[in-house]
């Protein structure tokens, strides 16, 4: 969530003709907005507050993940649309255990934390341990697509499915997950099929879209970035611990259907295929916070907030 | 820097003709570049091995602040064309000690931290509290200008000045520095006058660009970011720290120019007006590393790398 710089709390949504700049030197010619704001746009905290239950959907079971660090819990919500192999394949190797006591061996400045078996010790049991790759795939017929209306240099066209950010080109029939912040992907070496599920990594910096296309992603963190934003950076090349003292343990990997119903974490994160999110879209490339004196008049893909709350007490 | 996700060291720059994708399973169509890489294309590290003494900047003391944490230290290089009433009152608060002993009081995911007077105690002596905003700026006729030649939805131009990214109207005339990560700006409250420097920020995740022209940006954090990238995460409203103890310690703020000689940091900056950073943009535009299985063709205003080095021990 984004908010203002001063300790005051967010003011009710004002009117579009409110953001005109205020007392201006004239050496500070007044910044127009680039495009008016339609008066219905509301301001985000509204957009939420107003939202439907039908706006939301509850994490499926099946397809999240909770990995367990000392210092707290990392939930990642998969996209199974998006890399069906790998995404079964991480359940896989999940299930049997093979997280369980790994580590954190990586974290880059501005770019990504990684895990996986960095002494190469760990065992196999029945998941593979590569894959071909998914980094780009041809998506189910019925793949709901919320395309975004800005201008994107990374994919022809970007947008939302399912809760998730992604660009395709229609041409080619390829759809793939985009690199945004809080992005879960699939760690690989050279050979584009190196991959398979037994390192992953998610993004802690800037969006690193020149890697869409390149990796397999898989997923997003939608609770717990702190517990990864905040570890020591590696000082070995590539952000990797010099020292395996550093390296930061995994106690475990979940998937949340294996964990008791009454012990599962309650989230939600809304649809990205109905009204409620088209008005929230609208609510970050017109800002109407009254504290914005310039209206951005646009929102880039990786600055569309996906939100996630606790599910409410009755949906419980 | 960006890099690779094994474990494995940078191999030396190919070809283009090398980055079509190897082995893949049919159901998995290749990913063909979006445009040809022209052959000349060197990779980053090419570019940077290759560089001259003069494509690179030394910090000028009278513009570079170092913030001193109890961690460590962070150095901002100051943009005194983009904000000049603001550098010069940062610099006289700096100067009076206004921020030593003050503290970080914010620091909110994904988003910023904020320094400054949490208390509203302390006194300022000579310099101001409040100043006409510098949200944009017409800037010196003398300001260089490298367009970065890639669609952006938030500015008319965009590219780089001084080693700093920004943004440009060139009809209106006006030129303003861009959010991305490690910038750094001036909190202010509501009125657009109500921030002066008592009060700063750095940006310390993706690129919140919606913030251009709505508020004063000054600087870039040239090192030590990851001294506040790890810092808690405040848990009350914007990211505020909710106990007075948890407020993180500014030891003190200087300018360099104010420490002797052999106590300051010696670090230079790329230029961004030469044909070097123009091939470090290329770089990174079309990556010709063997990892990469997708030419992204295009890099974002913010994934442009501005390297910053220890000045080479003859340039001391």
């Amino acid at each position: 969530m984004q908010s203002f710089f001063s300790h005051g709390v967010m003011p009710v949504a004002l009117l579009a003709t409110a953001l005109s700049l205020g007392a201006c030197k004239p050496a500070e010619p007044p910044a127009a907005p680039v495009a008016a704001a339609p008066p219905q746009i509301k301001d985000m905290g509204t957009v939420l507050a107003e939202s439907l239950s039908a706006d939301w959907r509850p994490l499926d079971p099946e397809n999240t993940l909770y990995m367990d660090l000392e210092k707290g819990r990392v939930i990642i919500d998969m996209a199974p649309a998006f890399a069906p192999n790998h995404v079964a394949n991480i359940k896989a190797l999940v299930r049997e255990g093979y997280f369980d006591g790994l580590s954190i061996m990586r974290t880059q400045e501005n770019y990504v934390v990684q895990w996986g078996d960095a002494d190469g010790r760990r065992a196999i049991k029945a998941a593979a341990r590569n894959l071909p790759p998914e980094f780009a795939v041809t998506p189910p017929a019925d793949l709901p697509f919320t395309k975004l209306d800005s201008v994107d240099g990374y994919a022809a066209e970007v947008g939302f499915s399912g809760g998730f950010p992604m660009g395709r080109d229609p041409k080619a029939g390829l759809a793939w997950l985009a690199h945004c912040y809080s992005m879960v992907g699939v760690g690989r070496d050279t050979a584009p099929d190196s991959g398979g599920g037994t390192e992953l990594y998610a993004v802690i910096g800037h969006a690193p879209r020149q890697l869409d296309r390149n990796v397999t992603l898989f997923g997003r963190v939608v609770r717990g970035m702190e517990f990864f934003t905040t570890l020591p950076r590696g000082t070995g090349p590539l952000g990797f611990y010099e020292q395996p003292s550093e390296r930061v343990p995994v106690k475990s990997i979940k998937v949340a259907a294996d964990v008791p119903e009454s012990e599962r974490v309650r989230l939600e994160v809304m649809r990205t295929d109905t009204p409620t999110f088209s008005a929230l879209v609208d609510s970050r490339r017109h800002r109407q916070e009254e504290w914005f004196q310039y209206d951005p008049g646009h929102v880039e893909l990786c600055n569309v907030p996906i939100p996630v709350r606790d599910a409410p007490a009755a949906a419980q």
